[in-house]
Parts: C-alpha cells; structure tokens; sequence
C-alpha cells in the first residue's frame, strides 16, 4: 500500500519536495483495532496551516508523518467492539490507501442518506464549519443580510444554503462567472465575481443598509470590503483566510477593523471542534435540508491514487473546486 | 466671549491653521435655555476623528462650527425649569467660554464628590467608556488577566483599576518610565513601557498562560502584541486606535487577527453612548470607590484660554498627559 507523509515543510505554495510517497505493508489489527480501505481523501484550506511549524489549534503535521486528512473508507478487518468488516466509516485518518485505527474520531456513516464524498464536504467537518459558524458564532436571524466569501467552496456553499433556509438574504462572493451562476441557482440572493467586480462597491449596491453576519472564508481586501459595509450589531465570523495561507510573510491584517467601533460590530473566531455537543443536531438537521432538497451538496471528484493528494490541493488554492474537492481512490 | 471653531480639515496633525478663535456677544437664554460659563474643558483622542469628513458614529464637525467638546461649567443665566442660575454642570456644549443650551445632555455634577476635571474624567466620559467597556465588551470576570494599552490615559487608568478592584490580574502598557512608575503605585500588577520594552515578549512573560481580555485604545503594533498573546476565549475590546489618528493614509490592520481562530477569540468595538441605562450605577460605583480610596482619579490640567484648546489637544497624541487631559478656563 501506499501514503503520503511530509517530507519538508513548503514556503509559500506546497510542491513535489513537500510530499514523500511510502510503500508499506498493508497493516494488520491489533486487540480493539481495525483497518480501514480509504475510499475519498479530503482536502481542506486548512492542511496549508498544519504544515506550518508554529503553535496552533492542532500540533503541526511532523516531518516523516502521514499527512493528516479526513477520509472515508470501508472497515477491512476488526479487532474493535464497536466496529465490523463493511462498515462505512469516517474520520481523521491521513493520506493512506489503508488506516489502522483503535477508533478515537472515527464514526460510522450512513451511505443510503448521502455517497462517502458529501460525508467529507456537507456532512462532514465542513458543513458542521458552515452550521456552527452561523448559528453559534454568527448568531444569524432570519431576515438578516448574510455575505458569505468563498461561497462556491465547502463550507460557504453550504453556510449560504443554510441562512437561506433560515430566512436571510444571502451574498456570496466568488471567482469567475461559472461559479457567481451557480450560486444563484441553488438560491444565493445575489453573488459577486471577486475576480471581475469590485467587491466594497458591489456589497454597498447589494446591501445599502448594510450586512449583518459576514462569514469569512478568505481574509485580506474582502475582509476589509466587508468592514466597510457593516450594519450596527454585525458580526464577522472568522472561518478561515485562505487568500493569505501561502504567504511567505505575515499579510497586513484588516485596515478598516475600526469600522467594528463605529458600527459596535465584533469579529469572531472558532473551530469545527469546538461544539461536540451540537454535531449530531446539526447532522440531523442538514440531512433533512438535503432528503428535501433544500441544500444542495456538491463535490468535485478528483479520481485517482494518493499519490496524486499533493497536485490536488492545489486546486485549492487555484479554487478549481466548486463546492467540496475530494480525492477519490480508485 | 471667545470660542473656538473649525476653520479648515486637518491633514495629519491638526495645527493653527485647522482652528479659528472666534469673538461673539455672550449669548442670553430664550424661554426654556439656559447659558452655561464653562470652567474645564475634555481633550478626547476621539476629537481627531471628529475633524475627518466622514460617516462615523457622530456627524463631523462641520467648517465654521464650534468645536465638539465635554465641558463642565456654572449657570449664569437660565429660563429653564430644570437648572438654575449657580447650578455646576457637565455637557457635550463645545469649546467656549459661555454656551446656550436647551438642555440636551446636560447633567448636574456634584462638585462636593469630586472637582469639576473630575466629572470630565473618572466619573465622565472616559470612565465610563472603561466601565461599560470591560463590563460590557470585556466580560471580565474575577481571576482572569486584563491587559490594558494607554493604561496611563484617561481611559486605561481607570480601567486598570476597575479590573484590579473586580480581582483581575492587571497589566498595563504605556509610555515611558514616569507612567509606567504611576501605574504600579496605583494598584497595577505590572506595567510595560512600550517606548522601551519589547510588548509582546513582555506580555509573554508576565502572563504566560495568556490573556483574557486586552482593552485596546492604541491600536498599531501593540494591538498586534496582544494578539499574539491570547488565551482561549479571549476578549479584545476595541475602545480606540490613538496610534493612527493622524495617519494620512489608512493603516494597516492588525495581521495577527486570525489569531482570533486560533483562540476561539473576539474583537468588540463599542461606543460609551450604548449603555446609558447603565451609566448611573456606573458613576454610583465608580465614586464609591473614589470615596474608599480605591479609585484614584488623576487630570493633567493645563490652564489657559479656549485659544489653548490646538495646542493642548496635541498634548494628547504627544502622550504628554497623565490620567484625563483638561484645559481649565482662566
């Protein structure tokens, strides 16, 4: 079998020397564990920040190591009570064809609600990012304006959906025309071609009174296009930054934060993690918005082995994904 | 009588050219006003936002209008049922020797609790603005570690030692060793000076395990320091930037901001206007510990004329004050 591990932590974007591909064999379980076929690899804005070696919300993926990612997979063999040969399964288990595991973070998945990729992308961590960030951070009401950036990826697709079924009017900013339409077909108010328009005099046209909850997926000049467009009371939830990510430098932050003192607005951050609590409700409730059609989940499938994990998260940061990017192994 | 007003928008530093001295009639109350002679008068790092031609939380001052400005001052005249002639007032009534008012904002001060500079300082505006601040924003609660920027001004030295009487732990920064001397004498646990310390080492070492809420008036770099400084769940309260009011151009903004994510942190602005239900049991506080001792209320006074009101303000962002910065009318 093969994986992917770190070879050398990149500068700037990742490249073929970050990646090390490693012929093992193929694991065998031990007592109270069991092995997993991967099927579908994530790959997220986050994996940039892990490889990064600096104190963060999780350690940063050593050198040597498989490199971290959720994944989807079919149990193989098992020495676990809780988990049987032939059970779909999800959890964080690397860029691996095959994962031994005693089970901490893996969760059974039903494939008759939703295939393994949307298990990665609306119910998965990404839409549980969309579902906390919202409501928890967020606290969005219905008739609130809602703008959402990388709005044509994993999580923003999904926060949109989600304060549209909620009753708010909801922006997203995006790049380039395919995905702006896109937006507006699966019921975004309105969308902003951020490689085309000028996104702080677009939003003034969009929202005159302002916006209320600005869901940030990216950072730098849409962030501040934000600021400049809040209403009092607003507030930015910190989801992620993904334009700065491969910077070899500190970015400048946020010029017109200030604007949080004149219109008495807070920016906020969070993680997935933070609200075990509410994971299985937010499951729950977005699997019915799917069975009804009111939240559509949309992957872009990458075929092919894992080899190919370190050419496909570029695409990434190229935004060649619309909704979530997985790599299915064939 | 003379009275100051805005003769022209200031680039960068205002100077004599943004300010006009204007001699008038002393002005005589019609039915239901009241004229006011002033004693003291505010300088608030605000001011400066104020000249700016642009939409904020007030109006700006117009050219040709009478400098916005706290004052406090005695009744001479009044055909108002509510204030009579002797009676001690506080108001938002300009910079002037007498002004005619309806009413509006105007407050009786009792100048046996505390001087005139006093109800302009402690128990005015900037106190308030720390209260509500760090009660309000901040949520502070017993135990955790406060960090306050500009903690030697107005604002920051009454917030350190609201938090210190709550039993927070108390860092202050501020600017040379004078102060930094002062802040300790008054209760603070520690004091850094920004003009000759390292903030964010400093901040690392006096509070290791981070902080939990940094009462931002600065801005800048030092805004910057506390970020990269937090604890979990911490709370930025951004009270002001007086680091970059006389920019010409727009700041950068603070680019470790997404250590909000890190941190599951948030940053506040706010306005002293937000809380007015709030405001009396604030002063009713804030003197008693005044009166206990506990609460020591210091004003920089500079004696003078309104025609002193230019360069005193400049006095502000030279960081030539000590606590509240008031000109006293001769």
């Amino acid at each position: 079998m093969k994986r992917i591990t770190l070879a050398q932590r990149p500068t700037g974007l990742p490249d073929d020397d970050t990646w090390a591909v490693e012929e093992v064999e193929v694991p065998t379980a031990g007592d109270g564990e069991f092995v997993v076929k991967v099927d579908h690899i994530s790959l997220d804005p986050a994996m940039r920040g892990w490889l990064n070696d600096v104190r963060s919300y999780l350690p940063p993926v050593k050198i040597g190591e498989v490199m971290r990612a959720g994944v989807t997979g079919t149990v193989t063999e098992s020495r676990h009570p809780g988990f049987a040969v032939g059970d779909a399964v999800t959890g964080t288990l690397g860029v691996t064809e095959y994962a031994l595991t005693d089970g901490t973070g893996v969760r059974r998945i039903d494939t008759s609600v939703a295939g393994p990729a949307t298990w990665l992308g609306a119910l998965g961590m990404p839409g549980l990012t969309a579902y906390h960030g919202l409501y928890e951070v967020g606290e969005m009401k219905p008739g609130e304006t809602v703008v959402i950036s990388a709005a044509a990826g994993a999580v923003g697709s999904v926060a949109g959906q989600l304060a549209k079924a909620k009753g708010c009017t909801v922006i997203g900013i995006a790049g380039g025309p395919e995905k702006c339409a896109w937006l507006e077909e699966i019921g975004f108010d309105a969308a902003i071609d951020y490689k085309n328009e000028d996104v702080l005099t677009r939003l003034r046209e969009l929202a005159p009174q302002g916006l209320d909850v600005y869901f940030d997926n990216v950072g730098g000049e849409i962030l501040d296009a934000a600021l400049a467009n809040l209403r009092r009371s607003a507030r930015i939830v910190i989801c992620g930054a993904i334009s700065t990510y491969n910077d070899e430098q500190l970015a400048p932050g946020p010029s017109r934060y200030m604007a949080l003192l004149v219109f008495r607005a807070r920016m906020q951050g969070f993680l997935v993690f933070d609200y075990p609590d509410k994971d299985e409700a937010a499951l729950t409730d977005m699997a019915g918005l799917i069975r009804s059609g009111r939240l559509v989940a949309r992957e872009t499938v990458v075929e092919g082995g894992v080899e190919d994990f370190g050419r496909t998260l570029l695409g990434l940061f190229e935004g060649r994904n619309t909704g979530k990017l997985v790599l299915k192994i064939a």
